[in-house]
């Protein structure tokens, strides 16, 4: 089967899924952090090399105050989590604004953790116009996100068919997966259809 | 109903109708034309106010000739079919190159044709490292693109779930929907289908 290299995880439908639990929005975010670590297991056990997580976006702050206090608590925990496996981790995004947290600023250069292995890239308080520096007057040939690499496969819980801003540059030739299930109810089953339906498209990055 | 105001239209397939109809692959490009004429009809009645054609990439152009004289052709006739009717018309792709056809440089800037009304944008020699700059040393702030405008709808023929380089920033937002049928085998349930179902996604640009 051909496996994909580089996997994007929009990990979208925790405010609905507390919704429908019976929470309220802002509880969803914390059940997103259990699914990904299961989701990291699988990929690593895959052959998977690279994975982005689309954690926030600067445009997710301007949400109430509880829930961005409560993603960003979840991205924090992630991202810690991650931290004691075998990874090589890569926070990105606009750490220079307020909303960035404090706890994950020694993440963002790129660090070795336990054997290493997997490229793992955490995207916090990211946004698509800071990326391609297009709210700075200069701009330099040199994507933010140069370290990132073409991203083979999309996976997007929870239903919604767009990119929302995810990574726009690694993301022209992806191949997207929608699963219907809110992230919270991620299940292994939807990885291996996401990657079994990927080695059945053709690859022609445009050509 | 909600109605996108731009709709992108990515018209896959042609190739592969060509080859399920007994044809040689460069011959189903010739048959794409009178579906983008039926398409153009129906978004006008239905008010949209923006179109964009994924015409050919310079990606493209490295196919064998034949093909690459056959897309070419069909493109022109399309530009020129569409310059017949209501339109405010803009042809924009790497016009420097050998690949663009000579016969659409006067539609490079945009001109209004018949009683003006709908943009329409035909994307001839795209390519999105042009697009954003990334080929040239000195990168200005502006896309190459910067006449076209964000895009609410993405609807792309011929199965595939990816955006192939399709105006990365325009895209930034788009709700994308498939089509499985080709793109010669257009029908208008496809587009009226397409826009119900775009009528029911939420729009949050990001936040």
């Amino acid at each position: 089967m051909r496996i994909p290299k580089h996997i994007g995880i929009i990990p979208d439908g925790n405010r609905r899924w507390a919704l429908e639990q019976g929470m309220k929005k802002e509880d969803g975010y914390d059940n997103g952090i259990s699914p990904g670590m299961d989701l990291y297991y699988i990929c690593k056990d895959m052959g998977i090399e690279e994975m982005t997580f689309y954690g926030f976006t600067a445009d997710n702050t301007k949400r109430p105050t509880t829930q961005r206090e409560a993603f960003s608590e979840a991205c924090i925990k992630a991202v810690e989590r991650l931290s004691k496996e075998d990874a090589e981790l890569l926070v990105l995004g606009k750490t220079s604004s307020a909303m960035f947290p404090e706890r994950l600023k020694p993440y963002t250069t790129r660090s070795r953790f336990g054997e290493g292995g997997m490229k793992i890239n955490f995207l916090i308080n990211y946004s698509w116009e800071w990326d391609l520096g297009l709210q700075d007057g200069a701009i330099g040939p040199q994507l933010k996100t140069s370290d990132v690499s073409r991203i083979d496969l999309v996976i997007r819980w929870g239903g919604r068919r767009r990119l929302s801003g995810f990574l726009p540059v690694q993301s022209v030739y992806s191949d997207m997966y929608i699963v219907d299930d809110y992230w919270p109810d991620f299940r292994p089953q939807h990885i291996y259809d996401a990657v079994e339906w990927y080695s059945r498209q053709d690859v022609t990055l445009g050509g």
